[in-house]
């Protein structure tokens, strides 16, 4: 076992933190932060769903990711500004929106609409799994806040949702990468898996040189462990 | 002298907050508080200047001001998803770079650029006012940072900004307005002013009844008196 | 008292006129011209609301204003063909379109919709102002057009509009600065004014050095009385 | 031979005038009108050329048409506003400029460029071929002024453009439609020809029914015949 | 009579192919080739009509012409990527759609809307004759489908449509020209014609000098003539 | 083992056709053919690099994916006329482009472009990874063709790469999905393998029930199979 810049083995996590309820107007609005990386996530809920599901009695769960101009080492351009959102960004406001709904009974959530927003206020690798991971406590939230407000029947929320980074830098497979160690990785993997352990979306890209399944699984193994740990977290975070 | 909602007096300040060094990429990062209001400011410094000024031998600051979907008490579209940025965005940017401006000497700065981003985390009046008010810290940072580094070889900053709204609300004249206060107000006015007490920018607007010299000259005094506080705010957030 | 470069003592407008019908099909048409700046401001009047003003019994009042890329000393680019509206450009429709809006009773226009649509033909300072004050007239033949076809049941007009650049030149405060008096002002203001000589919008500009409060009255002086002057113009351009 | 609604003979012209120097910037401006039609063309001349054409020694020239809102019937929408150009203007646009590149000698021109504003501030009918030919006299007006400026060697010009619609109405050919021909006609030809009496453009389109040979002849004659009358027209406004 | 690069004699067509059927999906789908020009040709048919339409019994066709990035000798930008429609692209969509709806009869059409989509596959000159001659077999095929289907009372096609281009190469007349011949035309003309020889659009332009009255008939004769070529080939296809 | 619509075995792939040279400009083209899914693959190279890689020596391989609106079902619409590119053609164009760079050798490349266009022609499941399979062969003969006219010094291509989709559809894992069961399965994962059989990508998402490690495992090896199939049929094709 090596040792990281950090100082962290290589199947530890960042220090986790998870702050509920940091803004006021959200259905849910919680502080995410994976180490440095810290991404808002706030979810706000509303009735009626976009058109194409009207009248279905099916609710609907979206999610939008952005990156504020000054949560990366160097300055980058603002979306709104260019006027077009990058691939990257459509890319992950795609996966955070399908991992979230994953957990989702539509029918029980009947036609109303949540909108996860996670915008990163500070960038140091692992924005996009951190978002989810947070992400999954606001809904919590704007679902219980549904609930009491006797707004829905059941429960919508089947389960738990959580996601880490993984990687192999210098031939060597760890958890939850920093920017430091992200932009080194041979190969980077993103994973997102529920409360019971089982894969919701699995990411894995050569950086470098294709991998082999022997590393393939070491990167599995990991992420499984990680996010373990993660759904405890998050489990806490929901009972303070 | 009626009583607010907050329990403030007509010509009181809402608690202020500034916390310098908020995130760790930008030159100079200001988190600013104006009661729930709360602006993300962060001052990003880079070599050279946009095409229309090089080889003057001037430097460039501007800004860039945005709002969260999240920040508001509805849900408000994101800019870069709509693909282009609305009036009162792109106003408020403006207000903003020419307000902070006013206080630069572009020769002592050089052919760098001083940009100057403003995210609104959470709006309840005031989001332009605060922003101004925590970008000349960041600011203020950001220059102070450059000069450590040698890059300057005089003082471009001349002077200190802030900036509060005022407004007639029933009748009476008010200092700093929550949301609540705001949408009620008969006139609006925002007054961006410097560490000597003089005007460097001026904006009243009729939202009911036109208004007349005298509540005109009143709302100047209670802006004059609420920005001498916020330049002491300031001076001393700078010290600590 | 100084000369001015075009003859004119501090504290005089340029030539004023208003041409009223200049165009055929909108409700109300005006060419307003303030010395060399000509603006064609025309009044569209339709059935109907926007869609989050339906069903409220209310009507609405809107304003675009543009350039001609021919109307300025270098041509400038088409925003149609750079495919967005300018900072500039949306600050100004947004101020005319309040502007204009201070002296509409709501309930009186129905759910009727008005757009002012102010053109710069030739610019040479105060377009915002001339388009203000034009676009008034404007506003009134087609409120007049509107009750002659007995669209209207009251009165929608609850009073007229005026609005004068005034500045700050070589330490002397100047009336309805042309352009080359516009670029070297130290200070810069404009200011709408109802026909009862109260304010409707106050914006002042630091260009150089901030201004004092003696100054901020000088001007404001100069701009009460201008604006008393157009509306005196625009109510005997009414009547002819 | 029929009578039109306006008095006309089939074959003549509406009433023309061309104003030259409308406009105190652009190098040449004149506002055309065939009728109640009036559009406003300016042709901006600037040293340099489009960078793919740098360094060529060559010239080039380009148009831009645009409606005001106001110019039509009902108001039309912004195309700024809608932050993209309509086919119908992209197609005129182009139309216009390759018109009078048609008349362009690009070598005397030398790497100077001439942009063709043609701005319609009132629209009844024939709107594209008054644009073209008001545009060949402020193109003339625009070398002109180059020329006594001494920036040309020899003379961009080699001849006069002019243009005109022709169409079927009621089985009747004619000369220079209005609106209220224009929408009624089977067929509708847009027809530019040069001083000697040669085509540079023709453009004819079946609207309702397909036309025959015998019928294309009868619109052609028409078009020559008038625009003979349009060249003499420009040449007297040009000795004016 | 001279001879062309690919042995062609100066009225003589390049080996047309109409590949019905090439895709599954679209009512109608045909691959047009004029010689090494390859369209793509689908007829998409739907319920319903544009809103503007709606409630009026009658039906709406349209096009939209497009070009492969990799169709061109020298790859161009994607008109996505770019995030407008060039004005060459909206030209040719607005004459493939008039085209084809002047052999359409909307009323026998009812309530329903057919989209032509014309792709670009390889481009050797004449890409928009090939599009209009191809389309119409398309829609040929949409239409029976419809009528097979019982979607239609009556027949809402009244005729057939084909197109050609013609030029004008070192003074000699031709027919169909490829984009060797094109870019040495001296005029260029497409020409659309219906089934009976009679003119549905009409477009020359003069490339290089102004044409006169002889040369515009000598193209004539060759549109039509090759055009009666295309509609026998039509015939032949949809018989196969 | 059970039985799929179209007669396949579970771990079957579709007949699978590439034609090269179907286009005449590029300087590779290849139509490939994964059942009725048809992708034009295009590489088209170029001098030069984008600006930010200029001076480095090294080349630069892109990828731009789009579908036909004729290719689908039911007609989708136009990403060029909708005025942006949607979230799921920036993902697919950029997991295509990230997938080739894997094989490619920057330095030996040198500073070339070569830019893949993959346009889908028809839609029938498995589009991003047919694409990937073609582009790969379009890719070597754009290298063959560079090195043949002597613009490269060595090889730049390291390795070949295919892709194919697998997913789970009523509990069973099946290799390469057409659309029918496609949207039915509720595992879908597309793997990019080279041609020694390790991964380039991985990229599974449960679209019904999250799955756990032995559906991961059996998906993988699927995948593994079938790439190598592919990569066989990509070398004769190459050697043909």
């Amino acid at each position: 076992m090596t040792t990281r810049a950090d100082g962290r083995a290589d199947d530890e996590l960042r220090p986790i933190t998870l702050t509920r309820h940091w803004q006021d107007h959200p259905a849910g609005s919680v502080l995410v932060e994976f180490g440095r990386t810290r991404v808002l996530c706030a979810a706000s809920a509303s009735e009626g769903v976009p058109r194409w599901r009207k009248g279905s009695g099916l609710g609907w769960v979206t999610a939008e990711y952005a990156m504020l101009p000054s949560a990366t080492n160097t300055r980058s351009d603002r979306e709104s500004v260019k006027g077009k959102i990058g691939g990257r960004t459509h890319e992950i406001s795609r996966l955070v929106g399908r991992s979230l709904r994953a957990v989702i009974d539509y029918q029980a959530l009947g036609e109303n609409t949540i909108v996860l927003d996670c915008d990163v206020l500070q960038a140091d690798g692992g924005t996009r799994t951190a978002a989810i991971t947070g992400a999954y406590v606001a809904l919590a939230d704007a679902v219980a806040h549904l609930r009491g407000q006797g707004a829905l029947s059941g429960d919508p929320l089947t389960g738990s949702v959580a996601a880490v980074s993984v990687g192999i830098i210098d031939g060597v497979p760890r958890l939850d990468l920093p920017y430091e160690e992200d932009v080194r990785a041979e190969t980077d993997m993103n994973v997102v898996i529920d409360g019971t352990g089982r894969f919701i979306e699995v990411q894995g890209t050569a950086e470098g040189a294709p991998f082999d399944r022997r590393e393939l699984d070491a990167l599995l193994d990991l992420a499984v462990s990680g996010c373990a740990d993660l759904t405890r977290i998050q489990a806490e975070a929901l009972q303070g």
